[in-house]
């Protein structure tokens, strides 16, 4: 006799989410009901189109369960896990809002995204749960319910310690989760230290993805007109100071690792589809909680601080395209705080 | 009997361009010749359609002479003056280039342009030549031929010191200019200090102009989203202080009236225009410059290098957009050049 199925819920249906369902599925041992919102009504009448380096051509998959809000989802419940894998904004949204109603005491949450220092409001909002941390190499897009899938889907497991559970109870959940997405067609595999991780992958994505965003250009272009040595290595080297200081070693060889890993794509990391597209960027968790870092260690980022500094305004440029700052037509005539 | 007119050649037919010729030939002392290009056609048939806050609606305003190539220009020389309005980007062409073949012995050159470090070239292409600065204060803009003048004309003359001719011949020209140019409706002055006052200028370009491109928002915007303290005075204390290294005082007030002088107007700075139609940018007389000096007296300039290497990128971004840089549509696998 098999064991019933793990209940995941999957909260935001992008290329990563839209995946991770699929992987979860696959196997027959977890029941997704998935989260969504802009693309109900499509996913419900056809399902996804999935076209997968992975997994070949896949017409009308739909998750075992599609709801719009939180309250239809907990009719599935409860879950073993709730897998995170919105953008995560939080000077526009908490991501945390979102699931918190469908977090019972056996809900280990899984945060599939982006970005340093992730776990620390998922901690405060829910003591003592077990969050599980994923990192993903993947190279896929969800556009209106069709999927697009280039890259093969590697993604690294692990647990940021909640301080409370026991080290074996949380490696066994995180070994729960693995067995439940890894199949044949793709790679899980167990990630034996998030903290290393997340500055690790946080070196790309703090050089190329913010710099990229600022200039618009993708990380071909950004090498070709000399970028390489004027930005991009002195922001990595400020990367590595900070991760000494909070007891994180990283290879110098680790630049030369980055700087290659796009080589023959004219690659846009995803702040800069981001910028793009109009969407608001993921500044506070890729750059924001690293100065903080920073700052409390003492550690000086001349140039991390320009970058976060500059980006904030473009976060602004974009809340206003995006209506959610309304400015006067003429602008008032008024003393302007000019405080030091 | 009154003397002859003086000869004015004016090369770069902008909004400043345009009211230089007008101010110039309105005082009947000058005879000018103005040197355009793209518009030429248009302004030969119809003239300018000038709508000026200084002198109203004007139709059909031709300078005395209109050419197309400098070899025209020359039949109507030799020029006691050559006027240079044009934007000065030295790493897309060499603004010489469009006048040397017209300047004689007795030619004295005006830069009415923005930027530090401008006269560099020039002495070095024509030295001995009397060179004289012009820091204009005007808001206007050329479309197609039709010029609209928002901002009443103030102009500030004053001389390079070319360490060959006398300073009273240099004041001398200075004045004789001042004479050419100034009326009832506008203001032309003596700038006693041209260093000073491109210093002072800079205060403004190297930091709203410069963050305002890379951000792409207005001078307004930039202070509504908190960048004045995070970055607009940062940048400005850096700039003060290569000042100072330069022999310069710039009063810590200036800040305030810097940050104050768009009041009431949502205003974006010749940087953010040209970035936002696609122009190359003034980046070399604005920042690369200044930089070169504060590498020469070891001040450090930790902003201003992000800025000016971040606005490189965007160069780059704007040549390629220009057609100047073709890239292949793949990218080519090789090892990049990873030189440190």
């Amino acid at each position: 006799m098999s064991s019933p199925r793990s209940k995941v819920l999957i909260v935001g249906l992008g290329g990563v989410g839209v995946l991770a369902a699929y992987a979860l599925e696959y196997n027959k041992k977890a029941e997704v009901t998935a989260l969504i919102r802009s693309d109900y009504d499509r996913v419900i009448e056809k399902g996804y189109e999935i076209n997968s380096v992975d997994y070949g051509h896949i017409e009308g998959f739909r998750p075992t369960h599609v709801v719009k809000t939180i309250e239809d989802a907990k009719k599935y419940g409860e879950f073993d896990f709730i897998l995170v894998t919105t953008k995560n904004i939080p000077d526009i949204h908490v991501v945390e809002d979102a699931f918190a109603d469908a977090v019972s005491d056996k809900t280990t949450i899984v945060l599939l995204q982006n970005g340093f220092g992730i776990e620390k409001a998922t901690f405060e909002r829910f003591p003592g749960h077990i969050v599980l941390s994923g990192v993903s190499m993947i190279s896929s897009a969800n556009f209106h319910g069709v999927v697009e899938h280039v890259g093969t889907d590697s993604l690294g497991i692990g647990y940021f310690d909640n301080g409370v559970s026991s080290k074996e109870e949380q490696q066994a959940k995180t070994k729960q989760f693995i067995e439940l997405y890894e199949n044949d067609a793709i790679d899980c595999h167990i990630d034996e230290d998030v903290k290393f991780s997340r500055w690790r992958k946080l070196v790309y994505n703090a050089s190329f993805n913010t710099i990229g965003a600022l200039v618009d250009l993708d990380v071909g272009r950004i090498q070709e007109a000399g970028g390489t040595d004027t930005l991009i290595k002195p922001t990595m080297r400020e990367i590595f100071r900070v991760a000494a200081s909070d007891g994180v070693t990283l290879d110098e060889s680790l630049m030369d690792t980055m700087i290659h890993s796009d080589d023959g794509n004219w690659y846009a990391p995803s702040m800069l589809v981001d910028v793009r597209k109009g969407n608001q960027i993921e500044l506070e968790i890729i750059l924001g909680n690293v100065l903080e870092i920073a700052k409390q260690n003492n550690v000086e980022v001349p140039i991390l601080s320009v970058l976060y500094n500059l980006l904030h305004l473009v976060q602004f440029r974009l809340k206003e395209q995006n209506g959610l700052i309304n400015l006067p037509e003429e602008r008032p005539l008024k003393k302007q705080k000019t405080s030091d």
